[in-house]
């Protein structure tokens, strides 16, 4: 591929359109891939922005869109009046082919209804989730869904993992990826009918699922692959960052308040910790793919600051460079053909109703 | 009070009897309060960590059992079948006055039930909650729940919010607490509706209620009382102790590669850092209390050291000392003379029933 070009709800976000130029600029600074960008948002404001952070303007295309998807708007209500906003056009520059990837920082539901309508939905999988790739003591997992559905069912949840086994194999290189649930214990009588239900799905197929996780074993690396509904994985994944926040601000006042020697072991150590940090640093953990879209739609966070609105471009750019669809289709094939069919659940019902003599016909 | 006996379950938890002994021994060694134990479990595994870690074996009177809660075990067979586990005898204990207090850190669902039926309800709640009281950027802030009832009713989140006001107010004398539902978005429309149901009844009643907030601002003390389920809770409490974990081990890791330098720079850190960590060390928040059951019963984290043990003894102590049971009651009753009725949710239906026409005779 020789040239990527990026569309971006240039209005999405609490710091959006500032961040989303500050992040451009900032990329473009990198000069590491060829990149373009498409922006749909108010033009006088974006220009106002690119000025302010030097963004070279040859590589940025701006649409003017005088509407926008407000956060407290009902994804249903954007999906029906919202085809002038900003998040609309720059999904639709996706399925038109002016752009390879999409990012907004704004409404996530409103984002998802969209990316569903516009773009459809890749091979028999019903749900699209949020799916985010994170740092743990062994090396990397992936979580989903971080937010896209606060309600599932049993047959979402494993169709979740099924696609997170896809993305862990065919994007992250692992191994047959170990599929764990998040649970709040250990042993199988553990957790909510829901939980029950999809780790019995799981024991039918033949992934390769260890059981239940608890919400200390994820930054132990103890899953490639951990599943939960979307309600549970954004509740961890923010109350996670509120204790990476809460951690930097104990350091501070230890530095602070201890004198001038443990200043001075302070400055000793930044060096060491600032690059250890980097890998639970939130802004640079910041963009997240909608999972099991037919085209690539990045979530970045509503707070996402400059660094954290680049990082969601890198995020993208990785996404189309790895051809993480054709990776995802062809896993998701790969596992028909095994037998771990897509429909399982369609396939349990049918085979219970033919064991209890009910319909099956 | 001259005198404070807490009943422990020696055999619950993974490192039980020994972790117990070890908190046992630890805590009277301490000696601020005049305190005796009474143990439950295996009388020679008890004797034997008595003996290595030195307690005064005159301030423990150990009874003997044969039987344990499983962690698998169901907590209705728990019920049924265990009167004669080591946790049923604890609660017990509670029950016939031997003990102040009860301490288990075994199957959390089968101590809920056992503490329900042996000691009751207090006032119109229905269930019990896990409380937990923990640091924030701004003091201290309670959430409930954080584990007991995997799957909630708006009914009983609601009920679980005028309990986490008691308590804040009679026993952490904050003046007016606030109260907010945890969520994945702050605005009206996010959440389930389980979120939504609960929140339209708080806004109905004349509590101190702020609206939603997100896992990251459960760290920055947003509100004085943090409303939600039970397994929302307790991944959120399990995610954020996984996440602490990992900062400890990526500052040791950073203090071993970044060489001498940086080495002094940690000696010399390490005090002050100490001090300012032990807030948030897990074993120094262990211990929440089952609120709403008519006795004091302390669920210790299963996996929980002696340290650990030793704290849930503490905050068993200070909850018998604060007389927390008192204290909810009375401040249940005034907010029933206010008006904001426990029963709130059946007065709302008798209302929309009378304006409807049906019943509400």
């Amino acid at each position: 591929m020789t040239n990527i070009t990026i569309s971006v709800d240039a209005m999405g976000g609490a710091e959006a359109p500032e961040s989303v130029m500050e992040g451009i600029a900032s990329i473009l600074a990198d000069d590491v891939w060829n990149l373009t960008f498409s922006l749909f948002g108010d033009e006088d404001r974006i220009r106002e922005a690119a000025f302010y952070h030097n963004v070279d303007i040859s590589r940025v295309n701006i649409h003017h869109t005088t509407e926008v998807v407000l956060d407290d708007d009902k994804p249903i209500d954007a999906l029906r009046c919202g085809k002038n906003t900003s998040m609309r056009k720059a999904v639709d520059a996706v399925k038109s082919g002016e752009a390879h990837a999409c990012i907004s920082g704004g409404n996530t539901g409103a984002l998802m209804v969209m990316a569903k309508m516009v773009l459809g939905m890749i091979h028999s999988i019903k749900r699209p989730a949020i799916i985010g790739t994170f740092p743990t003591l062994k090396g990397k997992s992936v979580m989903l869904d971080l937010g896209a559905n606060a309600e599932c069912t049993d047959e979402m949840l494993f169709q979740f993992a099924l696609m997170g086994y896809c993305f862990a194999k065919g994007v992250l290189n692992k191994e047959n990826p170990s599929i764990a649930i998040l649970n709040i214990g250990s042993e199988d009588v553990k957790g909510r009918s829901l939980e029950q239900k999809t780790a019995s799905l799981l024991r039918q197929s033949s992934l390769n699922f260890i059981g239940y996780i608890e919400g200390h074993d994820i930054a132990e690396g103890k899953a490639d692959v951990v599943v939960t509904d979307g309600f549970s994985g954004n509740l961890v994944l923010k109350a996670s960052e509120g204790a990476a926040h809460m951690f930097f601000d104990i350091m501070r006042r230890a530095c602070k308040e201890s004198g001038l020697l443990a200043g001075i072991g302070a400055v000793l150590l930044k060096k060491a910790l600032k690059q250890k940090f980097d890998v639970v640093n939130p802004s640079l953990s910041n963009g997240a793919m909608f999972v099991g879209i037919d085209g690539i739609v990045v979530k970045s966070h509503g707070g996402a600051d400059g660094l954290g609105m680049k990082n969601a471009m890198k995020v993208a750019v990785q996404l189309v460079k790895s051809k993480v669809n054709s990776q995802i289709l062809s896993e998701l094939k790969q596992l028909e053909e095994q037998g771990i069919y897509l429909n399982i659940v369609d396939k349990i019902k049918h085979t219970s109703a033919k064991i209890l003599g009910i319909g099956g016909k």
